[in-house]
Protein backbone atom coordinates (compact mmCIF):
# COMPACT_ATOMS: atom_id res chain seq x y z
CA UNK A 1 0.00 0.00 0.00
CA UNK A 2 2.21 2.99 -1.22
CA UNK A 3 1.28 6.82 -1.14
CA UNK A 4 2.65 6.46 -4.52
CA UNK A 5 -0.15 4.36 -5.75
CA UNK A 6 -3.05 6.61 -6.51
CA UNK A 7 -0.71 9.52 -7.42
CA UNK A 8 -1.36 9.35 -11.17
CA UNK A 9 -5.48 9.36 -11.03
CA UNK A 10 -7.75 12.15 -9.82
CA UNK A 11 -7.24 13.44 -6.37
CA UNK A 12 -10.62 11.79 -4.73
CA UNK A 13 -12.87 14.49 -3.39
CA UNK A 14 -15.23 14.85 0.05
CA UNK A 15 -18.06 16.66 0.59
CA UNK A 16 -16.94 20.00 1.99
CA UNK A 17 -19.81 20.25 4.71
CA UNK A 18 -18.79 16.67 5.85
CA UNK A 19 -15.01 18.09 5.99
CA UNK A 20 -16.03 21.37 8.31
CA UNK A 21 -18.46 19.00 10.93
CA UNK A 22 -15.60 16.78 10.91
CA UNK A 23 -12.52 19.59 11.96
CA UNK A 24 -14.86 20.92 13.97
CA UNK A 25 -15.07 18.04 16.04
CA UNK A 26 -11.65 18.04 16.34
CA UNK A 27 -11.23 21.71 17.42
CA UNK A 28 -13.91 21.07 19.88
CA UNK A 29 -12.06 18.06 21.45
CA UNK A 30 -9.32 20.49 21.73
CA UNK A 31 -11.10 22.47 23.54
CA UNK A 32 -12.32 20.34 25.97
CA UNK A 33 -8.60 19.20 26.19
CA UNK A 34 -6.98 22.19 27.04
CA UNK A 35 -9.64 24.77 27.82
CA UNK A 36 -7.23 27.68 27.07
CA UNK A 37 -7.11 28.95 23.78
CA UNK A 38 -3.49 29.52 23.40
CA UNK A 39 -2.87 26.05 24.00
CA UNK A 40 -5.83 25.24 21.33
CA UNK A 41 -3.93 27.61 18.49
CA UNK A 42 -0.75 26.34 19.50
CA UNK A 43 -1.89 22.22 18.79
CA UNK A 44 -4.36 23.38 16.06
CA UNK A 45 -0.95 24.42 14.64
CA UNK A 46 1.21 21.48 15.21
CA UNK A 47 -1.39 19.36 13.64
CA UNK A 48 -1.70 21.48 10.42
CA UNK A 49 2.34 21.35 10.24
CA UNK A 50 2.65 17.19 10.76
CA UNK A 51 -0.38 17.71 7.85
CA UNK A 52 1.92 20.07 6.05
CA UNK A 53 4.91 18.12 5.73
CA UNK A 54 2.58 15.44 4.02
CA UNK A 55 0.40 17.09 1.61
CA UNK A 56 3.55 18.91 0.05
CA UNK A 57 4.72 15.47 -1.01
CA UNK A 58 1.05 14.96 -2.50
CA UNK A 59 1.35 18.48 -3.79
CA UNK A 60 4.78 18.32 -5.62
CA UNK A 61 3.86 15.02 -7.20
CA UNK A 62 0.62 16.44 -8.75
CA UNK A 63 1.84 19.99 -9.73
CA UNK A 64 4.77 20.17 -12.11
CA UNK A 65 5.76 23.86 -10.71
CA UNK A 66 9.45 24.63 -11.03
CA UNK A 67 10.88 26.07 -7.93
CA UNK A 68 9.74 30.01 -7.30
CA UNK A 69 11.81 32.60 -8.41
CA UNK A 70 10.21 34.97 -5.74
CA UNK A 71 8.08 35.13 -2.73
CA UNK A 72 5.28 36.51 -4.83
CA UNK A 73 5.45 33.42 -7.57
CA UNK A 74 5.29 31.28 -4.23
CA UNK A 75 1.86 33.49 -3.14
CA UNK A 76 0.53 32.93 -6.33
CA UNK A 77 1.04 29.30 -6.38
CA UNK A 78 -0.28 29.20 -2.76
CA UNK A 79 -3.65 30.86 -3.24
CA UNK A 80 -4.29 30.00 -7.21
CA UNK A 81 -2.85 26.31 -6.78
CA UNK A 82 -2.84 25.29 -3.47
CA UNK A 83 -5.56 26.65 -1.95
CA UNK A 84 -7.71 25.33 -4.92
CA UNK A 85 -6.49 22.66 -5.14
CA UNK A 86 -6.91 21.41 -1.68
CA UNK A 87 -9.96 23.61 -0.34
CA UNK A 88 -12.19 24.80 -3.59
CA UNK A 89 -11.05 28.38 -2.77
CA UNK A 90 -8.69 31.22 -4.05
CA UNK A 91 -8.20 33.35 -1.79
CA UNK A 92 -7.13 37.45 -2.87
CA UNK A 93 -2.94 37.87 -2.35
CA UNK A 94 -2.98 41.09 -0.79
CA UNK A 95 -1.25 43.85 1.32
CA UNK A 96 2.06 43.35 0.32
CA UNK A 97 5.30 44.66 2.45
CA UNK A 98 7.18 47.54 0.70
CA UNK A 99 10.25 44.69 0.91
CA UNK A 100 8.25 41.93 -0.78
CA UNK A 101 8.42 39.77 2.00
CA UNK A 102 4.70 39.76 3.56
CA UNK A 103 1.89 39.16 2.03
CA UNK A 104 -1.72 38.51 2.98
CA UNK A 105 -4.36 35.96 1.93
CA UNK A 106 -7.52 37.20 2.18
CA UNK A 107 -10.43 34.85 2.21
CA UNK A 108 -13.89 35.21 1.64
CA UNK A 109 -15.90 32.14 2.36
CA UNK A 110 -13.33 29.86 5.00
CA UNK A 111 -14.50 26.04 4.04
CA UNK A 112 -12.98 25.21 8.08
CA UNK A 113 -15.36 27.46 9.38
CA UNK A 114 -18.20 27.56 7.45
CA UNK A 115 -21.65 27.98 9.70
CA UNK A 116 -19.68 27.85 12.64
CA UNK A 117 -20.25 30.64 15.68
CA UNK A 118 -16.88 30.58 18.23
CA UNK A 119 -18.15 28.99 21.83
CA UNK A 120 -18.74 32.19 24.01
CA UNK A 121 -15.74 33.03 25.88
CA UNK A 122 -13.21 31.63 23.56
CA UNK A 123 -12.14 35.50 21.86
CA UNK A 124 -8.43 34.16 21.36
CA UNK A 125 -9.29 31.15 19.84
CA UNK A 126 -8.34 31.37 16.08
CA UNK A 127 -10.34 28.25 14.96
CA UNK A 128 -8.57 27.58 11.49
CA UNK A 129 -5.18 27.79 13.22
CA UNK A 130 -4.75 24.63 11.74
CA UNK A 131 -4.07 26.40 8.05
CA UNK A 132 -1.17 27.99 9.55
CA UNK A 133 0.54 25.28 10.54
CA UNK A 134 -0.28 23.19 7.03
CA UNK A 135 1.35 26.17 5.32
CA UNK A 136 4.54 26.64 7.51
CA UNK A 137 5.03 22.81 7.24
CA UNK A 138 4.32 22.45 3.44
CA UNK A 139 6.56 25.99 3.06
CA UNK A 140 9.11 24.01 5.40
CA UNK A 141 9.45 21.39 3.29
CA UNK A 142 11.10 23.23 -0.32
CA UNK A 143 13.22 25.60 2.01
CA UNK A 144 11.35 28.41 3.23
CA UNK A 145 10.92 29.62 6.87
CA UNK A 146 7.79 31.14 6.97
CA UNK A 147 5.92 32.71 9.32
CA UNK A 148 2.21 32.12 9.09
CA UNK A 149 -0.73 33.81 11.30
CA UNK A 150 -4.27 35.29 11.35
CA UNK A 151 -4.60 38.55 11.78
CA UNK A 152 -8.41 38.90 10.98
CA UNK A 153 -10.91 36.16 11.38
CA UNK A 154 -14.79 36.95 10.47
CA UNK A 155 -15.27 34.69 13.32
CA UNK A 156 -14.55 37.47 15.24
CA UNK A 157 -16.27 39.78 13.79
CA UNK A 158 -13.87 41.15 11.13
CA UNK A 159 -15.16 41.75 7.68
CA UNK A 160 -12.43 39.15 6.13
CA UNK A 161 -10.53 36.54 7.13
CA UNK A 162 -6.57 37.57 6.81
CA UNK A 163 -4.04 35.33 6.40
CA UNK A 164 -0.48 36.98 7.09
CA UNK A 165 2.73 35.38 5.53
CA UNK A 166 5.82 36.56 6.05
CA UNK A 167 9.45 35.23 4.48
CA UNK A 168 12.11 34.97 7.24
CA UNK A 169 14.59 32.90 5.78
CA UNK A 170 15.57 30.67 3.31
CA UNK A 171 16.50 26.95 4.83
CA UNK A 172 19.66 25.81 3.14
CA UNK A 173 20.54 22.25 4.96
CA UNK A 174 17.22 19.91 4.23
CA UNK A 175 17.35 17.63 1.03
CA UNK A 176 14.35 18.71 -0.67
CA UNK A 177 11.27 16.98 -1.38
CA UNK A 178 11.43 14.64 -4.55
CA UNK A 179 15.13 14.73 -5.17
CA UNK A 180 16.13 12.64 -2.64
CA UNK B 1 -25.33 33.83 7.93
CA UNK B 2 -28.17 30.89 7.36
CA UNK B 3 -27.34 27.35 6.35
CA UNK B 4 -29.78 27.60 3.95
CA UNK B 5 -27.89 30.20 1.96
CA UNK B 6 -25.61 27.35 0.17
CA UNK B 7 -28.54 24.79 -0.57
CA UNK B 8 -29.15 26.01 -3.80
CA UNK B 9 -25.40 25.89 -5.13
CA UNK B 10 -23.59 22.91 -6.11
CA UNK B 11 -22.04 21.13 -2.77
CA UNK B 12 -18.31 22.48 -2.00
CA UNK B 13 -15.57 19.56 -2.62
CA UNK B 14 -12.50 19.42 -0.48
CA UNK B 15 -9.52 17.13 -1.54
CA UNK B 16 -10.14 13.78 0.23
CA UNK B 17 -6.28 13.52 1.12
CA UNK B 18 -6.76 16.59 3.36
CA UNK B 19 -9.83 15.17 4.79
CA UNK B 20 -8.01 12.18 5.52
CA UNK B 21 -5.20 13.82 7.03
CA UNK B 22 -7.72 15.41 9.53
CA UNK B 23 -9.51 13.10 10.33
CA UNK B 24 -6.21 11.13 11.53
CA UNK B 25 -5.09 14.01 13.48
CA UNK B 26 -8.21 13.79 15.23
CA UNK B 27 -8.07 10.02 16.34
CA UNK B 28 -4.71 10.66 17.12
CA UNK B 29 -5.76 12.89 19.67
CA UNK B 30 -8.41 10.62 21.23
CA UNK B 31 -6.04 8.81 21.55
CA UNK B 32 -3.70 10.57 23.47
CA UNK B 33 -6.50 11.58 25.55
CA UNK B 34 -8.15 8.24 26.36
CA UNK B 35 -5.74 5.60 25.61
CA UNK B 36 -8.68 2.72 26.04
CA UNK B 37 -8.91 2.02 22.18
CA UNK B 38 -13.31 1.03 23.93
CA UNK B 39 -13.47 4.20 24.83
CA UNK B 40 -11.84 6.46 21.79
CA UNK B 41 -14.15 4.30 19.69
CA UNK B 42 -17.23 5.46 21.58
CA UNK B 43 -15.98 8.97 21.26
CA UNK B 44 -15.58 8.55 17.43
CA UNK B 45 -19.17 7.35 17.56
CA UNK B 46 -20.93 10.06 19.51
CA UNK B 47 -18.87 12.33 17.53
CA UNK B 48 -20.08 11.19 14.12
CA UNK B 49 -23.50 10.88 16.19
CA UNK B 50 -23.62 14.66 16.06
CA UNK B 51 -22.67 15.03 12.39
CA UNK B 52 -24.93 12.75 11.32
CA UNK B 53 -27.81 14.47 12.78
CA UNK B 54 -26.69 17.69 10.83
CA UNK B 55 -25.80 16.15 7.82
CA UNK B 56 -28.94 14.93 6.99
CA UNK B 57 -30.86 18.04 6.80
CA UNK B 58 -28.23 18.70 4.38
CA UNK B 59 -28.62 15.67 2.70
CA UNK B 60 -32.78 16.43 2.48
CA UNK B 61 -32.33 18.83 1.02
CA UNK B 62 -30.42 18.55 -1.37
CA UNK B 63 -32.04 15.16 -3.08
CA UNK B 64 -35.53 14.68 -3.55
CA UNK B 65 -36.02 11.38 -2.52
CA UNK B 66 -38.89 10.16 -0.98
CA UNK B 67 -39.35 8.55 2.24
CA UNK B 68 -37.90 4.87 1.26
CA UNK B 69 -40.30 1.94 1.82
CA UNK B 70 -38.21 -0.84 2.80
CA UNK B 71 -34.84 -0.89 4.61
CA UNK B 72 -33.85 -2.39 0.89
CA UNK B 73 -34.50 0.68 -0.24
CA UNK B 74 -32.65 2.73 2.16
CA UNK B 75 -29.61 0.50 2.36
CA UNK B 76 -29.41 1.90 -1.88
CA UNK B 77 -29.98 5.49 -1.07
CA UNK B 78 -27.21 4.82 1.84
CA UNK B 79 -24.68 3.82 -0.78
CA UNK B 80 -25.37 5.29 -3.60
CA UNK B 81 -26.37 8.73 -2.60
CA UNK B 82 -25.06 9.02 0.79
CA UNK B 83 -21.58 7.23 0.62
CA UNK B 84 -21.28 8.90 -3.37
CA UNK B 85 -22.26 12.10 -2.19
CA UNK B 86 -20.23 12.49 0.73
CA UNK B 87 -17.27 10.47 0.91
CA UNK B 88 -17.17 9.56 -3.26
CA UNK B 89 -17.68 6.31 -3.02
CA UNK B 90 -20.29 3.64 -3.55
CA UNK B 91 -20.04 0.88 -0.96
CA UNK B 92 -21.37 -2.75 -2.31
CA UNK B 93 -24.75 -3.87 -0.57
CA UNK B 94 -24.58 -7.33 0.51
CA UNK B 95 -24.85 -10.34 2.84
CA UNK B 96 -28.88 -9.37 3.24
CA UNK B 97 -30.24 -11.24 6.50
CA UNK B 98 -33.29 -13.79 5.61
CA UNK B 99 -35.50 -11.19 7.23
CA UNK B 100 -34.16 -7.91 5.33
CA UNK B 101 -33.66 -6.67 8.62
CA UNK B 102 -29.62 -6.54 8.27
CA UNK B 103 -27.49 -5.81 5.41
CA UNK B 104 -23.29 -4.86 4.76
CA UNK B 105 -21.68 -2.02 3.52
CA UNK B 106 -18.43 -3.28 1.99
CA UNK B 107 -16.28 -0.67 1.62
CA UNK B 108 -12.98 -1.22 -0.65
CA UNK B 109 -11.11 2.21 -0.29
CA UNK B 110 -12.30 4.00 2.69
CA UNK B 111 -11.27 7.94 2.24
CA UNK B 112 -11.11 7.34 6.18
CA UNK B 113 -8.55 5.28 6.24
CA UNK B 114 -6.07 5.96 3.26
CA UNK B 115 -2.77 4.93 3.86
CA UNK B 116 -3.31 4.95 7.94
CA UNK B 117 -1.67 2.21 9.66
CA UNK B 118 -3.16 1.68 13.08
CA UNK B 119 -0.66 2.25 15.88
CA UNK B 120 0.86 -0.76 17.46
CA UNK B 121 -1.60 -2.13 20.88
CA UNK B 122 -4.41 -0.78 19.26
CA UNK B 123 -6.43 -3.87 18.03
CA UNK B 124 -9.16 -2.84 19.73
CA UNK B 125 -9.50 0.18 17.47
CA UNK B 126 -12.50 1.14 15.10
CA UNK B 127 -10.27 3.86 13.44
CA UNK B 128 -13.26 4.77 11.13
CA UNK B 129 -16.12 4.48 13.76
CA UNK B 130 -17.19 8.07 13.33
CA UNK B 131 -18.93 6.65 10.23
CA UNK B 132 -21.19 4.32 12.49
CA UNK B 133 -21.82 7.41 14.20
CA UNK B 134 -22.85 9.62 11.35
CA UNK B 135 -25.31 6.83 9.83
CA UNK B 136 -26.97 6.01 13.17
CA UNK B 137 -27.47 9.73 13.71
CA UNK B 138 -28.55 10.58 10.25
CA UNK B 139 -31.11 7.39 10.39
CA UNK B 140 -32.28 8.46 13.70
CA UNK B 141 -33.34 12.28 12.06
CA UNK B 142 -35.27 10.22 9.38
CA UNK B 143 -37.20 7.85 12.26
CA UNK B 144 -34.82 4.93 11.77
CA UNK B 145 -33.66 3.34 14.86
CA UNK B 146 -30.64 1.14 13.17
CA UNK B 147 -27.09 -0.61 14.80
CA UNK B 148 -24.44 -0.11 13.06
CA UNK B 149 -20.33 -1.18 13.40
CA UNK B 150 -17.74 -2.55 11.76
CA UNK B 151 -17.24 -6.25 11.69
CA UNK B 152 -14.24 -6.30 9.33
CA UNK B 153 -11.40 -3.86 8.66
CA UNK B 154 -8.98 -3.42 6.12
CA UNK B 155 -6.72 -1.58 8.80
CA UNK B 156 -7.01 -4.94 10.86
CA UNK B 157 -5.79 -7.26 7.94
CA UNK B 158 -9.17 -8.43 6.57
CA UNK B 159 -9.58 -8.82 3.04
CA UNK B 160 -12.31 -6.23 2.87
CA UNK B 161 -13.90 -3.45 5.27
CA UNK B 162 -17.28 -4.33 6.36
CA UNK B 163 -20.16 -2.29 8.12
CA UNK B 164 -22.88 -3.96 9.29
CA UNK B 165 -26.68 -2.44 9.52
CA UNK B 166 -29.31 -3.63 11.42
CA UNK B 167 -32.74 -2.26 11.57
CA UNK B 168 -34.41 -2.58 15.44
CA UNK B 169 -37.16 -0.13 15.24
CA UNK B 170 -38.82 2.49 13.17
CA UNK B 171 -38.81 5.68 15.68
CA UNK B 172 -42.43 7.42 15.80
CA UNK B 173 -42.62 10.21 18.11
CA UNK B 174 -40.36 12.45 17.03
CA UNK B 175 -40.91 15.55 14.26
CA UNK B 176 -39.46 14.79 11.00
CA UNK B 177 -36.61 16.52 10.03
CA UNK B 178 -37.96 19.38 7.12
CA UNK B 179 -41.38 19.16 8.35
CA UNK B 180 -41.80 21.27 10.98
Amino acid sequence: MSRQGTRGVDPRKVNGELFTLTYGALVAQLLRDYEDDDEVNKQLEKMGYNIGVRLIEDFLARNNSSRCNDFRETAEIISKVGFKMYLGITPVVSNWSPAGDEFSLLIENNPLADFVELPPGHNNLNFSNLLCGVLKGALEMVQMDVDVRFVQDQLKGDNITELRLKFLRRLEDAIPVGED
